[in-house]
């Protein structure tokens, strides 16, 4: 059996019995009866990750995977494509956004080059695992082989199986890779069924013209390689990307080690779909840290029935969401260890 | 001249050309322009207020007033009134939401006796102000006097004054008192004009039948004695309640002193368009923390022009959501500070 196989073979689904009984807990905290709204959500759902435990999550992990685009090469994106390079030189420096809101929430960032076209070698405090460098243009051929496809998916469980045993608890997933909407509105646009110029956007701020442009590749594209939207491998392959494939990997290993992931943006939610729909079961270890002003996220966090934790107009991608919303789960946990009962102060319950 | 006009001359608004600086060192990080949202937005209005400086804002602290109402003897809230007193001292033993979540995010907490019906004596940890015993029942007399409505207030500001002195920064505001968001809802009401069913919610969970009793009973309130909503402490005096008045008085100070405030959800906006019926210019000080489920609270931000941080569906006030939202504005001001420039990191700028 190959890595993958056997990573989706161990995710399991999360027991009832266990939302139940940290309801039941969450109740008799003294405060109105669910009058925590999302963070007593969010409680449950840990809780039953954790099978009625709650350790703590201080451990956190940001993981932000880097590639390259050949679909670049139509105009698709604001920015060169020589940035992605730069920027993970960046994020290696500590001089980016994703860098200044994981200092700050007590977490750590693992950037990863996962299909960069730049030559990272000698580069130190940069995981290099390259499965491609850049995939090719997929409005001409597939974006990658099938087989570089689920390598890009076992990097991201190698990469979550070790943290894993290291003692992390609290990950989130990030992306870099410039023009990257435009695989993850293709993979959006293929699994969920919704028209390419619903969930297509401007990205990083492309104009009237490169949008229209943009949606007209995607649309070529898909007709081209017709993928086949019950095979997350063959859309992955078709129309993705090396570093959205990583971050289903990741999910996946995050979901069969039973602890908790983030899941950043538009393009993190891409790879959120490919790892759902190789494993349905990956939802119950999925949170979404906020609702992008991409607009095919809303349609693609809704594919996934999932409600993003903060909503604050933000399209950076880099783990950035991720990151924001860790403070978040960390205190519904706390809500749930910490609080005294109504018992236990002696406050009178409701009339 | 009274501590209250002296603080409401002290208070005058940003200047815009801090807020135009701050834009133009943001489109310098190594970030797509916009592409942080909301956190550039914070991070905008903070550099403003400290007019292009930027502090730490570590030094965090949240206010919890309490106090009991008279109008409570009508059937309004779910929880007998002996629960404000309950909960003050789970407060101080340190078992509530609050002081769960300022922990979280390091921020102190300040427990305020502002009206509470009960003897505190001798408690220590407890801040003993108590303005009246209870708020009388605004059904049949005004709640306090003029006079006991510019003391709540006062208080609220020497507090601010003294905590402001002390280097803190950041300020949440918050509340405990069964039954307070019916004064809330008849202030809201009085002060924005909307009907009062429109402003009326289940606070911390009464029935269908008991709703409609409070919206009748916040009715006849404000016929009887038609307060003049031009005149903040004519409202408040008639029919708010002494921790509403010291939320005010705290907004007020905050703003005085040119430091940061963050509204924590209904009762606390109740406040803040007292001081802002008083005083305008205190908006380019304040932030609005969430939005509660409370349904008079979005038509109290709308009044004020605030966008809240967080949308969680939470409604338990105590200054809940205004701990929750200090991490997310510490994280826009340290995004203002710390990431790289273009220039600086080597990163290209845009097509």
């Amino acid at each position: 059996m190959t890595l993958l196989q056997e990573t989706l073979k161990r995710i399991v689904p999360t027991e009832k019995q266990w939302e139940i009984k940290a309801q039941n807990h969450l109740d008799d905290l003294t405060k109105p009866l669910g009058s925590l709204g999302v963070l007593e959500d969010i409680a449950r759902k840990v809780i039953s990750i954790y099978e009625g435990n709650s350790p703590s999550l201080q451990k956190k992990v940001v993981f932000t995977f880097a590639a390259d685009h050949g679909i670049t090469a139509e105009g698709v994106s604001a920015y060169p494509k020589a940035v992605t390079a730069q920027m993970v030189l960046n994020f290696l420096r500590g001089g980016a956004a994703i860098n200044v809101l994981a200092r700050h929430v007590g977490s750590d960032v693992v950037v990863v080059d996962a299909g960069v076209d730049y030559e990272f070698q000698g580069i130190e405090g940069l995981v290099h695992r390259k499965v491609v460098r850049g995939t090719r243009n997929f409005l001409e051929v597939p974006a990658m082989s099938e087989q570089e496809a689920i390598l890009s998916i076992e990097l991201g469980i190698e990469l979550g199986d070790a943290y894993c045993k290291r003692g992390y608890r609290l990950f989130g997933t990030g992306d870099m890779g410039i023009g990257n909407t435009t695989p993850s509105s293709a993979i959006t646009a293929a699994i969920t069924g919704s028209p390419v110029s619903t969930v297509t956007g401007r990205g990083t701020g492309i104009d009237d013209l490169a949008l229209l442009n943009k949606v007209k590749v995607i649309e070529r594209a898909l007709s081209l390689h017709r993928p086949d939207p019950t095979n997350a491998i063959d859309v992955l392959s078709k129309v993705g990307g090396a570093e959205i494939g990583a971050i289903a990997g990741l999910i996946l290993a995050v979901a069969a080690n039973r602890q908790v992931v983030l899941i950043d943006g538009f393009i993190s939610t891409a790879g959120a779909i490919i790892a759902y729909t190789l494993k349905p079961e990956v939802k119950d270890y999925m949170f979404a840290s906020h609702m992008s002003v991409e607009g095919g996220h809303a349609i693609a966090l809704s594919h996934l029935g999932l409600r993003p934790i903060l909503d604050l107009n933000m399209r950076l991608g880099e783990g950035t969401g991720a990151a924001l919303a860790m403070p978040i789960v960390e205190a519904a946990l706390k809500i749930y260890c910490e609080m005294a009962t109504f018992s236990g102060a002696g406050v009178s319950k409701r009339l």
